[in-house]
């Protein structure tokens, strides 16, 4: 196997092109295998295999500089540069990330895995190697739909100023994780069909120097190319077509589904679709289908996520005009949203806790100033065994101290359709809804709450001396922790399901000062910023002890959660030993 | 005067071109001594003078839907919609905000005061307009600068996509707030030098139809370029030239110190430069320059506000190459900085607390997962009696939350100076500092903290029952706080200087237990996710009392800073009082 002989980017360079070609198979064949076993980026990894090859032969790293866009594309990079165990050896698949990790390589800069990131990053490089007089080579590779986002703009723009050394790889194949959209995309549509020729050129019209590739998936052409830009004294964009999952028929032929697998997709059988159960993903889809049907004026608006939302190719369809994806480009996703709702039409938008980070001043500035009755979706918010990259637990800190927003944390399907009603008919509020990421759990009992009094929290249960308020997804906790405070320390404990983040309801909690002397809050997310900290800011001029529960202000690596539910005190065994420390 | 017949757009349609020119003369001395008195936007107002009477004399608004990009360029369209009293009468002056605001008139549709987000409201109304069946113009108003930030582009690429009316006007002057920087503006420049003509043209690359206007301060041809695209049925953008300043010979001369001005800068007579009082900006610029001349990889960034930081072109010229501005691209600035540091650099990021909001997930992703050793500098930090637009008082619950980050607060400029030397020499954490928006401030004694002990807060003074956190800005009413308490309570409080905002002295707080009842703390910024919180989180499980002075969460507009003050209890009279009723 070439691949035996292969530890370091050094070795290919002794490679014929034959033997890189051979080497390109026995990667490719181990990537497939890999991924279907531990699920991954299929698609994106197969596409960006001969370049990578071609990469690591032209270039020299660790002193030439590579930065890789969102890092989902790494890992024929992880397999060249000393870390091919992790694919080859099944013992081995989980011992890296799936992103670019500088802890693992130096021939990884950053710990990347959100989009449109890699040319700034690059710029940074560039600059410092400028300020100390050295040469090396640095490269961004960026694609797959991660041009669209503005802070990749922002960094071509800058990058294209700088009167030295940057090669700006741009992996085309026509692609997002669902099909692409927006002026740019047609751009390279045309430069593709004119092979670099054709009159408009986006990166010329910045003042790029350009290349283009037509075979992106043959290592000798993209050699070829990358050859010609080494060293080159001036910003230059090598634009390289590429066939998302090549080598791997099905992912091929259908680039969506492959973009991200689950494990043992290869293996599945062709049968007859059977009835999925009933979850968050089905039941907002339904509500929003219904209403569609009722009012043309709603519109779903989605920054390239569709598969998070169980937004299916046929559901998209279904919708025709009044689904709009609007790419990699979530700053958009939040203005044109809030203007959609102040000409009068009914925008829901549906966003990932880890994306709607890229939107704090839109929020505040677009949206919530304006008070543009929106109806915001946040999905995947909650502590996870995530990469440190994609944590879902910062959504509360970040959006519930912008004044305006009504965010609600629904516990149960009744809860969320209800909220869902509330918001969709409303227009004084801009309104996030923080879907649960939990299984459906249903009460069984239509919710008829009018959740246009704000901030009114809902008590389930009436007890004494201790309170239990278990935000959304931790109202299930909330529940459990009643049931052993019960049983360990005989107390008959009140349950409140606060359903509103971004308020507290004061009458309540005074009230709950004549026969409580302690309040516990229950938050999936981190503390800090969050829910519970105004319970206790609230309490502060008061006798009432509060306890919050939550989890740490820490990047968390793949933890896994009953991990994380034991660091951060948050079973109900370990919740009840610290309500017995402080009674 | 024939301002006198125009009170709303309709108007003007009845003017022939003479009419409509001296129209434009008496709105430009109108602006001209306004905005002298009163202070405020002056170069952009009178640059987009004729552009503006071209738009309402072609258009029908507010049938037809313009949006104004930042919203600083609004004050002719305010004359020209029913607000000419603002301009006209002294006693009016401060009647309407130097913005778009939809609670003054029906022709501003949303309040704006951030840059680059015109296309995307535009595109949101657009599409709006579509679903519903409407005909109307919808207009987006960009340029002076704004074009370059990532939201701008994310909406380009998206409104380039709609198959429908979107009318873009780049209203291009040649400058940002200061000078224009990156790839785009040397795109323009081609096209404005060719009359639009130049093969490379992004608008054109990106999909847009394309107009050129040579003459943008000409009346007569705007009007002639806009009947063009009336009523279009694609998307297009029309590309004005225009004269920042256009009309006073001062600003046309001065851009960059003509964008905004302080009352009377018109009147002042010529004089030699008098020696400035030491502030925290001239402190700051001594550090940076000091410190650039013993180290060659030291980089000033800034994106497009070097005049909030005393960034004079001298200073810049004399750091030549170690000042990048990288224009209004708040994401790169952030993403580009921390390659800088990664890549052994030493960058010092100075940015507007206002303008920090549109880092959140670069601040997360690209800056502190990273632990890039980053000084960022994040001025204007505080309540104030600004624009709702322009709050600076969200910093604190939007940074201080993100892991990693060291986020500090001093309270006089030998601790500024210390922290700025800390930050500077260590290469562990990203560091941010909350430049204090106060005067100068100087104890006469050097600081020599050790801040690489993260989390030490300093006890000032020991006293007993109360203990005091003043916290940076705050540190002074907190003296005060404590001097009215005991004269008024004789009660000799413990006064703390916290310092690090991102996270508790937990040694400390824990000794206070043994001889306090009450611990308050003082913050100069919403109360919401901010520092008192985590202080009343930390004591919530025991017997201590705490009170968090600080801000509402609400969008305040140009509400006196006394009023605020009163209305959250922040002068040292409302302290005590809730200190007594606490006790």
């Amino acid at each position: 196997m070439i691949l035996d002989k292969v530890n370091s980017p050094g070795d290919l360079k002794c490679l014929n092109l034959e033997e890189l070609n051979t080497l390109a198979d026995e990667m490719r064949e181990f990537i497939i295998k890999k991924v279907n076993a531990t699920g991954g980026h299929m698609g994106p990894n197969l596409g960006i295999l001969e370049t990578t090859i071609a990469m690591h032969y032209v270039f020299n790293s660790p002193v030439d500089k590579i930065v890789f866009d969102v890092s989902h594309q790494c890992y024929p990079h992880k397999i060249l540069t000393g870390r091919k165990e992790g694919f080859t050896n099944p013992d081995m698949y989980f011992k890296y990330t799936g992103y670019t990790a500088p802890e693992e390589s130096e021939h990884d800069i950053f710990k990347v895995g959100h989009t449109s990131t890699s040319v700034s990053l690059a710029c940074g490089l560039a600059k410092a190697r400028d300020l100390k007089g050295g040469c090396e080579n640095v490269i961004a590779l960026i694609g797959d739909g991660s041009l669209s986002g503005g802070e990749a703009f922002e960094g071509l723009d800058n990058a294209a100023d700088l009167a030295s050394n940057i090669i700006i790889i741009v992996n085309d194949n026509d692609m997002s994780i669902a099909e692409n959209h927006g002026g740019l995309y047609k751009n390279l549509k045309e430069l593709r069909e004119s092979k670099g020729k054709c009159e408009c050129n986006f990166f010329k019209s910045l003042g790029f120097d350009y290349i283009y590739v037509d075979e992106g998936n043959n290592i000798q052409e993209v050699i070829k190319a990358l050859q010609k830009v080494k060293d080159i004294n001036h910003p230059v964009v090598v634009h390289i077509k590429t066939l998302k999952g090549h080598g791997l028929k099905q992912a091929e032929q259908n680039k969506e589904a492959f973009h991200w697998i689950v494990p043992g997709m290869l293996d599945e059988q062709q049968s007859a679709p059977t009835v999925l159960p009933e979850d968050y993903n089905s039941v907002t889809k339904e509500f929003i289908m219904k209403k569609a049907r009722q009012d043309k004026t709603l519109v779903v608006v989605n920054p390239a996520t569709p598969g998070v939302h169980g937004f299916d190719p046929e559901f998209r369809q279904k919708l025709g005009r009044q689904y709009v994806d609007v790419g990699i480009a979530e700053e958009h996703a939040i203005a044109f949203s809030s203007a959609l709702a102040k000409a009068g039409a009914k925008p829901v938008l549906a966003i990932m806790t880890s994306f709607v980070q890229r939107t704090y001043d839109q929020i505040s500035q677009d949206l919530c100033l304006n008070n543009s009755p929106l109806t915001m979706l946040v999905y995947w918010g909650g502590l996870s065994n995530a990469d440190a990259t994609h944590l879902g637990s910062y959504d509360i800190s970040m959006i519930s101290n912008i004044p305006n927003i009504v965010y609600l944390a629904p516990a149960s399907k009744e809860e969320y359709l209800a909220m869902l009603e509330y918001s969709y008919n409303q227009t004084e509020h801009s309104v996030a809804i923080r879907v649960p990421n939990t299984e459906l759990i249903s009460t069984g009992k239509k919710d008829d709450t009018d959740y246009s009094i704000l901030n009114k929290y809902k008590v389930e249960y009436e007890g004494e001396k201790i309170a239990i308020l278990g935000l959304g997804n931790f109202f299930k906790l909330a529940q459990d922790v009643k049931d052993e405070i019960k049983t360990k320390l005989n107390i008959d404990a009140t349950l409140i399901n606060p359903r509103f983040i971004t308020g507290t309801d004061d009458e309540l909690l005074e009230n709950l000062k004549k026969n409580h002397q302690l309040v516990i809050t229950l938050e999936d997310g981190i503390l800090d910023g969050g829910f519970g900290e105004k319970i206790a800011r609230y309490y502060g001029n008061s006798d009432m002890k509060v306890l919050n529960f939550g989890g740490k202000k820490e990047f968390t690596d793949r933890v896994p959660l009953e991990e994380l539910y034991r660091r951060y005190h948050l079973t109900k065994e370990l919740i009840v030993d610290d309500v017995k420390n402080c009674l």
